[in-house]
Order: C-alpha cells, then sequence, then structure tokens
C-alpha cells in the first residue's frame, strides 16, 4: 500500500558533541518518507528552493519516493540550525529560517490520489486539516505537532485532531494536549480528542502505544523500549524516522491487527534508532531492508522475557 | 535461599500530589524487605529508636521477616520529610534526621551467617563494606548507592564495588559514577569498578540489566519497560521495592541463568509499580503472591511481541 506525507523538506546546521554539519538534507517529510521506503511507495508533499539541486533529488530517486508532490519556487528552502551540546536528547534551536515554506500551499499530484495512508508530519494544523480533506479516500490518516501548534494554534489543531486514526507526539507534547502530568491520564486525554491510537516516543526510553477498544473504557497498552545505542552521533529526525519505520510498516500489512501495531513500535524505534547513527539522513540513505530486520530481530531478543 | 539486607529503618514525612502522610514507616531496608519477602526468607540489619514500637515490629514480623539484626538504641530513628509536588518523578527534600542512624555500627547476629545472599541498602560505603567483609560465605552480593557517596566518598565506595556482583542504581548514579553522558558507555565503565551485574533504573522508563560475558567484550544487555501507572499515589522507595523483588526472585531461584535475571527484572519492575499505589509500605503491607504474578503476566502481556 502507498503512503502519502505532506511535510517539510529542509535544510539542517546541526552541531552535536560528535561534531558539526551544514546544510545536510533534512526535514520532517524527507527522514519520513526515507524510513518509510523501506516498507511501502511513498509520496512526498512539500516545497523547496533554487537551492534543492540533483544532489539532494538523487536521494530521493534512490529510495524510489515519487517527489512529484515536491514544488519548486523561487527562493531558499526552509533551514534550521541547531545543537544538542549540554544533552544529546534536547534540541537547541539557534535558527529557523521559513524560506519557501511561509507560503507553502500543499499540492496534490493527482497520481497520489490512491493513496491508502497519509502522513501529517509536523506543519502548521492548517495546512495539514487542508491535505486530510482533499485526500478523503485515505484508510489511515497518521500525523505529528509539535509544542508551537498545540499552544498557540489549538482550535486549527483540535480540528485535525478530530480527523486522525494515529498520533505519534513525545511525552511532553502529550501531558501539554491534555494539561494532565501523568502519562496514562494524559493519553486517554488525548484520544478524547479524535485519534483512536496514540503512540507517545519517550526518547532514548523507546514508546508506549494506547488504543481505545471499543465496548470498554480499558485501553489497550503496548510498551517498548528504545534500543540502547552505544554512539548517538545526531539525533535530529529521529522522530520523525521513528514515525515512517512505524507507518511505512503498517502500510506493508495485510491487515492491522494489535500484533501488526505491536511490530510497527518495534520498527519506528528500529528506524529512529538507525536515525541516530549518522548526521542528517546519512544513515538512512545507506540502510538495507536486511540491515532493518536484524536490528529489528536483536531488539527483539533483548527485550524478550522468554 | 535467604537474603541478609543491611540498610535503613526509618521514618518518613511525604507529600505528593495525592496527599500528605507524617512520619510513615519507610526506609530502604524496610522496603527492600517487604518486597523481597514475597519471594524467599529475609533478614534485616538496621538499626532504630525508642519511637519504633510494636506497630512497627508486626509490619515485619506479619511478612516473616527476620528482625534480630535491628538493634534497638536511645534516641530517635531515622527521619526524612520530602516531598513530590512540581514533579511526581523527583523527590525534593525537606530534612534529614540521622538521629540513632548517626552511630550505626552494624551487627551480625550469628544466625545471619548463613545466608545465601546480601543486599547493601544505599548507607554509608564504609559499612557496606565492614557487612560486605564479615559476612565472606554469601554467594551473590548486590548493592546501591547514591550521588552523595558518588561524589564525596568515592575511595570508600571504590572498595564497595569491588566486592559487589549486581550493583543497582539510576540513570544520573550512573553516568555520574563513570563521567560519562552516554548510558551503554557509562555502564561498560562502571562495570570496570567490579559489578559484573548493573541495572540502571530509568524511573518510570523502566530499567536495564547490563552484564558481562567471559571471553568477549561485548555487553549482554536486557531492557524492560516500567509498568504504565494511571495513579501515582507516593513514589517513595519504589527503587528499593524493585531491589527487593529483583534480588529476592533471583534468591528463589534454583540457577542464576540470563533468562533468571530478565525474569527478576521484571519482578523488580513489578514490586516498584506496586510501591507507588499507596502511601510509603502501605501497598506493600497489603500484597499478595497472587496479586505479583497477576502483574507481572500482564505486565509481560504489555511488553510482549508476537
Amino acid at each position: 500500500m502507498s503512503i502519502t506525507v505532506v511535510g517539510s523538506v529542509a535544510y539542517d546546521s546541526i552541531e552535536t558533541p560528535a561534531g558539526r554539519r551544514e546544510r545536510c538534507l533534512g526535514g520532517a517529510a524527507t527522514y519520513f518518507s526515507l524510513a518509510a521506503s523501506f516498507f511501502t511507495d511513498v509520496r512526498v508533499i512539500a516545497v523547496v528552493g533554487e537551492d534543492f539541486g540533483p544532489r539532494q533529488q538523487s536521494v530521493f530517486d534512490k529510495r524510489k519516493i515519487d517527489t512529484r508532490g515536491i514544488e519548486h519556487t523561487a527562493g531558499k528552502s526552509f533551514f534550521w540550525e541547531g545543537s544538542y551540546l549540554e544533552d544529546i536528547n534536547e534540541a537547541k534551536t539557534h535558527a529557523t529560517e521559513l524560506n519557501v515554506f511561509a507560503k507553502f500551499e500543499p499540492k496534490i499530484p493527482a497520481a497520489y490520489a490512491d493513496s491508502d495512508f497519509l502522513f501529517l508530519a509536523n506543519i502548521d494544523p492548517v495546512l495539514q486539516r487542508r491535505v486530510r480533506e482533499a485526500m478523503p479516500q485515505v484508510k489511515l490518516v497518521a500525523g505529528d505537532t509539535m509544542n508551537y501548534w498545540i499552544n498557540d494554534y489549538r482550535p486549527a489543531l483540535l480540528e485535525v485532531l478530530k480527523g486522525l486514526d494515529v498520533l505519534l507526539i513525545n511525552d511532553t507534547e502529550t501531558r501539554t494536549l491534555a494539561s494532565e502530568k501523568n502519562l496514562v491520564r494524559a493519553a486517554r486525554a488525548v484520544m478524547a480528542l479524535g485519534p483512536r491510537s496514540l503512540v507517545v516516543k519517550h526518547g532514548e526510553y523507546g514508546a508506549t502505544l494506547f488504543q481505545s477498544q471499543t465496548g470498554t473504557k480499558d485501553l489497550r497498552i503496548f510498551r517498548a523500549p528504545a534500543m540502547p545505542l552505544e554512539e548517538v552521533i545526531d539525533p535530529t529526525g529521529a522522530g520523525d524516522s521513528f514515525a515512517g519505520g512505524f507507518v511505512g510498516y503498517l502500510a506493508s500489512q495485510p491487515e492491522l491487527t494489535p500484533a501488526a501495531f505491536r511490530r510497527a513500535v518495534f520498527y519506528g524505534s528500529t528506524m529512529g534508532s538507525f536515525a541516530c547513527e549518522r548526521f542528517g539522513t546519512e544513515r538512512l540513505q545507506q540502510l538495507t531492508r536486511e540491515e532493518i530486520d536484524a536490528r529489528f530481530n536483536h531488539f527483539r531478543e533483548i527485550t524478550h522475557l522468554d
């Protein structure tokens, strides 16, 4: 099955204890689509400037990602500069330049109309909703957001949440969205806003999947620890890579059973762990499905009880 | 097999978002021995003051815990006052009164000499070492410590670590002890100081077991998520209860296989989760082995992949 993702394709200048890289290819839609491309067909909707050239295009082409929905316009691509010097798990933003993204109006190619899944990466909820409404035929809609939209664009975000099947956010975002510190109670409150499945990402500690069950107030809960990594080079994009692995794996499955959702969480963690091993998307660009499955199995092994 | 534990038996005044309790029975040795008592015979070495009476004694008696090693002296028992109002996962200490604990000189009853396991709870490493040396026959020594000893009593602590089979500490303590931020590398550094097994407790996120393997530099890693709790009444003693479940379960096993260690981590998490459900030791006092095994199974279920 095919996934359409709408989000940012960007350049990132990143500093971590392992070093510094200028203007890596990045953006949520880039990480997501690279990660998901190992599982299924991926189609991207985004906007880039004149600084996006053949070298960047080839990153998508090599993974057979459909980029007909990437609009090329005059100006510069979205740019982010950040560092992780004090705490490898927390980005400190030094600069955000929206550039061509400031006037982004997602255009959906006719060829994307038969997409089965839709992923709304972390962008303005007004745009998320517009894309979602323009693709009413999709079987599953998953999405991401961040504290900026939760705090300052709540009404628009609430409209998006109503139309989501799966929301993937982190601990802080879950607690902020619910105004509730306890994670399980916060998850209940968030799911009451729309999504029947909620994946809360705990960074280096893993993720918890909450799912509502018809006929009962009991949540179905699945908790996966994260891969303990001996070396984290650059955590940029780990969350988007998690989402790509999670949604990509689900899209590859004939049926969305609870077991498929569980394996999807493990594939999400697996892809997130790879993303951290090199700067930017370097590791995802060089990855093979064999490496992914080997790590999935190793990951299961180090968490398996009997 | 029997466990001797040396540590504090104390009174705690605790405030959490769920309320306030004055002078609950607490202390690391109390939580540890209550938790471990569901798995094996437990013997306590501690000191209490005149405020420790029949009501406190009966808490131990009901769980058939051997208290012949609890010395009664003139004065007041160790007292701690703390709150968890801003962050349920972080204690803010308001008062610590060592009282009779200031002159604690552990005395080991002759009847404890045939103990199989020894647990050195979080006390002055000089005392930990003294008890360890007085019980050379034990088959396994596990221990805990805290940042206070790591930072200011390092030489004495290093002597203790040399004699430990298992060290159970949290993320911050592991990183501080190793002067290394990456958890896997920090674990390696800590294990180079002595313990062949290291359990790093991640609070609400679970725990990771690291074990050295003879003939290879590869660490054997096992990661267990924690129980997602809908209501945390009081996290005091959760770490000590984890240790009690972990060491208690190991002591109940005929052989210390890797599988036994894995189950021990799950039993540790299970006991830690129960401890949080009521103030002080209230929940541990009322617990049954059936409830423990039901939660262990539920816990396995919510983390089991296939």
